[in-house]
């Protein structure tokens, strides 16, 4: 840990042009003046989870949410921040790193020194180990300098990605006591957030004056709830790996022999594998959401490829390119259970090579069914979040490998008629994941960090910042804030004994929505991508010119917009009551009353949690 | 071979965009009038081979030089082609693709409409085999419309790599006869215009009408000579993999736990590993020219990596990003000794699961010793040009695997005190081959096919197109033409019974040059690139803004210009054959007697063989 943090450093043209841009702020953001409009208090959407997560965090459940607006805005409520004392405030990068992390770094430094230059923002060196350690940089212009618009974490490295044991949690307590700080902001993905919630709620109980904010910053993409439309990094991970599977396309096709299976990172969510499917048109992709909701086997997936791999081969085509979302492991029902028994054999302290000989029969039969290198992966010890270390499961070498042994067979027994199956493996993860980020990671993050300073100021404890609109220009973008706790659920199932998630209010990972507008595209083209060839290639990541202003499709396809509609509630709320005054007409106050009753009766019957267990999952 | 090439298809607004690029002409090439001016008749810089070579090829060897000038270029013996019938010629891609291949299309197809539009552009489709086979693609500006700028060889199609047997070579002249073309047009690298030179041979002995061009498309950078300066697609490559290393960098600096191991592709020399390490600054490269000429074993490799990590271990540094050329596996001597032996035997016939059995004994020690995934790879039938599998085998992974072991050892031994040594494994090869082609590589390729216009405009047979100072912007380029055999050399020792580059005159990949300015660089700062981590990131390929004009660090930094010095000697001696006019003073005449003496004695000295063998490799 004595890398030396934060020094200037050599900057390539691009990286030093880069370094120069200056992300732009929304109109709400603009000047010092901003006024903060309350909402409602906030519920959760998981109605039955919802008890369990208000005892857990008295302090800190059902607090409003928060609208950040122009100090011209006309509204009523709210309220201008105009006292601006000097703030010491803490930084942490918690979890892996995801391009665009640096700029919500610069944006809080940015917001608080145009606030009060005397404010103190301190970075903590190599991730929550700095935070509990207290090594702490502070953040100057000199050292973000090389830093402004660059990928990586390596500003202030990061390290383990949690805060959650009692004493992790005191000596963050105690570091945020020492270091006397009125805010601590931590940066990162559901886990981190999740921790940044619990630690919001145990500063308050002990009444520690340190208020805790969350970001959400994190390639996979699946920290995506009413208040969060997508994630720092997500947008740059997905242009730069839509590059290289494009690039395989365009060499798949060139070739013409060879059926490329691409593993894409993502942890337990298909997005990236979604996105990036809709952007280079790759032959197939193996949606992790598809499978755990048909319940296929790894048998069942390896018929489908080599179905597609048969139907193609009639039409005299030997080549193609599959993508497989990382999680894929875990959403396999048989690769599941055996990862629960030798998960749940791990902790009972057996050691590797004991633990094949303790399986139960079927999970041992399976077991001895995988090929020696899958075996020695699925018997790697499981992430801090207890899922298996999928960046290290090489999934695609298993397909490539059952769908190979398949093909022969059928070619054997004459079914399959074509040329010989050739398969070639990538893994697209940690070349993807340095990236610079691209120019909507830079907004957006940059944006986060100053709603940061916004939610301090305004004395806010335990809320994510938000910005929603994001499909639009930047100048359109709304910018608020969320209490961490409303975007909690309860997972009311077991994992098998001792997991950590059972009945633990937590931020779970949203995976791809089957009934979203974004896998209906993919469904209604899935038929041509496979047999038709008509790979597209969105190019490298580019700054200026054609290109560089793109967002993700599943952003711009997705009608999100939540925070603008819980405002139009609102505001059909105030014009009812504005127009039913008292002194209005017994007949405007009777129809008021009868459709309102209606109302307020559809909405009872769809929020009872008998009701949302037939729809919530 | 049904697949349907040069339709249209749907481009991405990038893709659209670069469709809409319209690469610049040197000045030399402007207008429809270009004079053609011819140097000295060429010899070859393999003085000792030079009799085999033109022995070879009777009517090929020796031709002059061409130079192409613009029309009002003052050169007394400079000719104008002003005649300019309708042409019919063929093109075809042989080997591997390279990103800008499609634009040598664009070029010729240009070239020849506007010289005469009823001149006919036919591709082969589906490489050589469409040209044995005689499928042909009439180019037209429609079938171009989607594939100019754009990378990979999918509007036409690639196969196998050679044109070198008999029955080959006389279905290209069966092929060329009945096609009736004036021209054929050959895009690859060294194989593919060995080839190329040998059918102009053989068409020029066999009376057919049709000339041969070869032009330099290889990714692997290795066409390089007195003429050759660069290959189109190397210039993108490097891009694309740089900026996957930089971003593997920035990974490793931010996680801050591993070692990343990356194998790049570029065959037997390491011209892609060493650009990529001057453009990234990675901690460590093993060039394949470094370990043949220090003759280094995989003991000495795996000690040289394990020492730096132990080194990098005292300042507290666990993360590292080590580079690894494909072609290191066959230049290390002992791995190379082996695979000899296994190729031997493979051409006896031998089965594999037989071979390890009929090893001598160090090679069966030696295999033995190796893991058993690296035995399986080794075993793979070798390529055309009788190398290894060199795509195929991670060398990566072993020296991980040799550095792990090694370092546990040293651990026990209480030599390393450090932390747990992590490898991650990569190997970047297909993933940038199928990329857009950088601004350089379009522009260079269509200037490419242009020329091939003028080569045959010019009735030349066995020629290379060539474009000298491309360091400089594109209205510097100097255009030429050099016959192909000038670039032949023939190597003199053995490589094991049968092996087919013995004795042959062939063009050899060039390797990186140990006293080369560009190699000289990397020696000089390879010491903080192993310590420093002075990681630098030349970001994602550019088309617009800072960057995208940017040429590799070898192409910048060596001093090229051969075309230039052979016009410069030339200018030399006319100015002393314009003093030396009869009629001069006894005095001029005695004074340029003795100086020409003197400076043909030192050149006579160089250029004996006996003299060459001791610097001429």
């Amino acid at each position: 840990m004595d890398v030396d943090y934060g020094l200037p450093r050599e900057l390539s043209d691009l990286q030093n042009k880069r370094a120069h841009y200056q992300p732009l702020l929304p109109p709400c953001l603009q000047g010092t003046t901003v006024r903060v409009e309350f909402g409602d208090g906030t519920t959760t959407a998981d109605l039955a989870g919802h008890h369990v997560i208000s005892h857990s965090f008295p302090h800190t459940y059902g607090q409003p949410l928060a609208h950040f607006l122009r100090a011209t805005a006309v509204v009523a409520d709210a309220q201008i921040i105009t006292e601006h004392p000097a703030m010491r405030v803490g930084f942490v990068f918690s979890g892996r790193q995801s391009p665009g992390g640096h700029n919500v770094v610069w944006g809080i430094y940015n917001a608080l020194k145009i606030h009060n230059p005397k404010s103190v923002l301190l970075g903590f060196v190599g991730g929550t180990e700095g935070l509990f350690a207290q090594k702490t940089l502070e953040i100057t212009e000199d050292v973000l300098a090389t830093y402004k618009n660059q990928g990586g974490y390596d500003m202030l490295g990061r390290t383990k990605d949690q805060i959650r044991t009692s004493e992790q949690v005191n000596a963050a307590l105690v570091a945020c006591q020492t270091l006397k700080l009125d805010g601590l902001v931590i940066v990162g993905g559901v886990t981190s957030n999740t921790d940044a919630a619990q630690l919001a709620e145990t500063f308050a109980e002990s009444k520690c004056a340190t208020k805790v904010v969350g970001v959400p910053v994190t390639l996979n993409g699946d920290l995506k709830n009413q208040f969060v439309e997508t994630n720092v990094g997500f947008d740059t991970i997905c242009k730069v790996n839509s590059q290289l599977i494009s690039n395989v396309c365009t060499d798949a096709l060139s070739a013409e022999k060879y059926y490329y299976f691409i593993r894409l990172m993502g942890r337990k969510a298909s997005h990236v594998a979604l996105e990036c499917t809709l952007q280079s048109h790759p032959n197939m992709v193996v949606l992790g959401e598809e499978v755990a909701s048909s319940k296929l086997t790894l048998f069942d997936i390896t018929t489908q490829i080599c179905d597609a791999v048969q139907a193609r081969s009639e039409k005299d085509k030997y080549h193609g390119v599959i993508l497989i979302p990382e999680g894929l492991v875990e959403t396999i029902p048989e690769l599941y259970a055996l990862l629960q028994e030798i998960h749940s054999l791990q902790r009972e302290g057996v050691s590797p090579d004991e633990i094949s000989k303790q399986l139960s029969p079927w999970a041992s039969a399976l077991f001895e069914f995988l090929p020696p290198f899958f075996r020695r992966q699925l018997l790697l010890v499981p992430e801090s979040d207890d899922s298996a270390q999928l960046s290290q499961i090489e999934m695609e070498k298993l397909l490539a490998q059952l769908v190979e042994s398949e093909i022969n067979k059928r070619l054997k027994l004459g079914t399959y008629k074509g040329k010989k199956f050739n398969a070639i493996c990538h893994f697209f993860g940690y070349q993807a994941r340095g990236s610079l980020p691209s120019k909507f990671d830079c907004d957006y993050a940059y944006v986060l960090g100053y709603i940061c300073y916004h939610i301090l100021a305004a004395g806010l404890n335990g809320y994510m910042a938000t910005i929603t609109n994001l499909k639009n220009p930047v100048n359109k973008w709304k910018c608020g804030a969320a209490p961490i706790t409303a975007m909690m659920s309860v997972k009311q199932w077991s994992h098998g004994p001792g997991a950590r998630s059972v009945g633990k209010p937590s931020i779970h990972p949203a995976t791809v929505d089957l009934k979203g507008r974004a896998y209906e595209m993919l469904r209604l083209s899935a038929g041509n991508f496979l047999m038709e060839d008509i790979y597209r290639n969105p190019g490298p990541l580019q700054f200026e010119g054609p290109g560089s202003d793109t967002k993700t499709i599943i952003l711009s396809v997705e009608d999100q917009d939540y925070m603008g509609r819980i405002k139009k509630l609102q505001e059909y709320l105030n014009k009812v009551k504005s127009i039913v005054k008292p002194g209005c007409s017994q007949d405007v106050l009777k129809a008021a009353l009868s459709a309102m009753a209606s109302v307020t009766d559809v909405l009872s019957v769809m929020t009872t949690p008998s009701y949302s267990s037939q729809s919530y999952i």
